[in-house]
């Protein structure tokens, strides 16, 4: 492929290149590029703006590049305070284990995991082994301003909040990282910008060609607010169903459906077009932009034939307001007394809140009752038909109490 | 020795003394304290100043305390940034060792280096067996506000300066040294005052009672300017000859023989006040005060002989304008062309600007001439006598050219 069409094809989901000489002049040179994917071992729950980096990762796989998927356990001991207003709390080392292991497996979802293209690392393994005196040396290689020139740091001394001195030095092991593993290029978010800079620093002040840094376009959350974030639930996770991405693509507002075809598809640029002019003219031509906008990320994850199954239930679900074709049946051997309990018995990982909250939302019917309150009794019948939420549906088989 | 007893005697050179209460009470409990006496290793030249604090902890190694000489061998190769507007050069690990060997030769002037009551520490030993993690941990301890609230910081940053991150940080490193060698003291000058507090907090934190600090009281140089520095050479080294310790305090202004009598001897406090009486009516009463004043200091690093010596050759020199009685001769096999080269002979450690400078000032004799011009041919006596600066006398013994 000419280093131009790849360029193009990465600028559909690019915001910002930095050294893009570079990155040609390297493209160009035939070698495959190391790309550095840096995460943090924090619990990861990757969603669709996450995935716009891994497909753009996943389309220089496929022509040979390799990703280094960087864990960075030790800097996960450290904290990473970007976008956080207020310091974190330090995970143990099982904690990071075990989320690095999660990691892997999300990333698996869009990432190509044979060797050829795919290299796991772990900074503890230069950071485990580095004397203190070279690494105040790095130290010496940045000045206190440059660091405090983050937005984030910014906007908390603004704020009058207190930045740890761990926090602050943080940026300076994520960018000696990219010297570490020979990093060429990197895809990230505009809120890594920073960090991935002073990467292009060390490498050059260490002697080294500076990486490539590619921020990508930044997408809004499911309500149409500018941020995705975990506490808003307004995002479409990786591991979400089938359903659940289907239907929260149905729910998005009509603006943001050329936006999302655009970025979250690899729909031809016309049909991008066509989507976008139908949803901006709304009602039924609305739906029907969403529908093929759903049918293509569910494909995207989940293959054709996934995608033509949602679409169906998706039909029946709402055009009919009967429950879908394919429930699931749960077997409880204890009849549970409170419409609570037997919704704990269908969450097992929910919180009591979060179900007390869907009872008062009216998202919660029994054999088609809507529920009000989460100490109603549970009806005796042997099979229950239970709706948790806009798309959850379950058939409850009870043993009957003596 | 009563507590009380202890404190007042060193309150005569104090000027802050934080956690007093602590520090009374870890006398009166009578264990030997651990007095921490961190120094970096950069190329020592102690003077009367530095001395203060080692007089002070000399007072409590003969009450059997122990002094632990820490050398920051780590935090050298940082670079202390304490006083420098700029960023310091780091030294070679073969420089360090050659500055701490003539360190401990310089304290060992004024303190006790018996086992019993001397510990000599490096502070590599910690730190090179501390993995990055830890390191970072203790970052996290402290804020980026907390340490860019040092005076020098804000001073530099007011100016335009650049801080480099392993300046920041090294008040951490300082601060923790307290709690890795359980300093139970510290005597120190005002501008270490605040690292030395953050060794207060990293004790605490990490579950220790803090040590506490005594800031010594400062003395103007001998060209009556605040500070003392070896770019202005405004000082009394502990190593100067008694000739030149004597001499240098015969030319300090007169409003300062009260304050070097209280500080740098230990005369009782009413001759003191008798001295600095002398001192302000001037005239013979000032000279014979500093007379007093500088065989009081020359007695206490050289015995009361040197003093008498010293005292004897003054009078000699500056009385009878004579040249001293102890001139050294100093051989030379080729006899040197220029009145530069002669005196490039006679120091061999010096710069030629500095000499030039010397004979622009008026400062060089030859045969009771005084010399003007660097370039003055060397009388071609088989004996010079030469004076070099106000108390420098050398018989030259020049082997005559055929």
């Amino acid at each position: 492929m000419l280093v131009n069409d790849v360029i193009d094809r990465l600028r559909r989901t690019t915001d910002t290149i930095i050294g893009e000489a570079d990155l040609r002049e390297r493209l160009a040179a035939g070698q495959p590029l190391r790309i550095k994917y840096g995460v943090d071992c924090t619990a990861p729950d990757l969603h669709l703006g996450h995935a716009v980096n891994l497909w753009m990762m996943r389309q220089l796989q496929d022509l040979g590049h390799q990703v280094v998927f960087l864990l960075g356990d030790l800097t996960t001991q450290v904290g990473d305070p970007t976008g956080r207003s207020e310091t974190r709390p330090v995970l143990t080392p099982a904690e990071i284990s075990a989320n690095a292991a999660a990691f892997l497996e999300q990333v698996a979802l869009v990432l190509r995991t044979d060797p050829a293209v795919f290299e796991v690392r772990r900074n503890s393994e230069w950071y485990d082994a580095m004397p203190v005196a070279e690494l105040l040396g790095l130290f010496g290689q940045v000045t206190q301003a440059q660091l405090m020139s983050r937005d984030m740091f910014r906007a908390r001394v603004e704020a009058g909040r207190e930045i740890a001195v761990h926090e602050l030095v943080y940026p300076v092991l994520q960018g000696y990282d990219s010297f570490a593993i020979r990093s060429d290029l990197t895809i990230v978010g505009s809120d890594q910008l920073f960090n991935e800079q002073l990467g292009r620093h060390f490498q050059q002040r260490l002697g080294m060609p500076p990486q490539a840094v590619i921020t990508s376009t930044i997408t809004p959350g499911i309500d149409g607010r500018a941020k995705q974030s975990k506490s808003l639930n307004n995002y479409i996770a990786l591991t979400d169903t089938p359903r659940d991405k289907f239907g929260k693509l149905m729910s998005i507002p009509d603006q943001l459906v050329g936006a999302y075809a655009h970025v979250y598809t690899e729909l031809p640029l016309d049909t991008v077009s066509a989507l976008t002019a139908a949803a901006t003219s709304g009602g039924l031509h609305a739906r029907d932009a969403k529908l093929q906008l759903a049918a293509a990320v569910v494909t995207r994850y989940h293959g054709a034939n996934a995608a033509r199954a949602e679409r169906t239930a998706f039909h029946q679900t709402f055009s009919t307001r009967q429950p879908p074709p394919d429930i699931p049946t749960v077997t409880l051997p204890t009849p549970p007394s409170t419409v609570l309990d037997l919704l704990l018995a269908l969450h097992p990982t929910a919180t009591r809140s979060h179900l007390r909250r869907l009872i008062h939302q009216g998202a919660v019917t029994v054999n088609n009752q809507k529920i009000h309150n989460p100490t109603t009794p549970t009806p005796a019948d042997d099979i229950l038909l239970v709706r948790s939420g806009p798309r959850t549906w379950h058939h409850v088989h009870q043993a009957v109490s003596s």
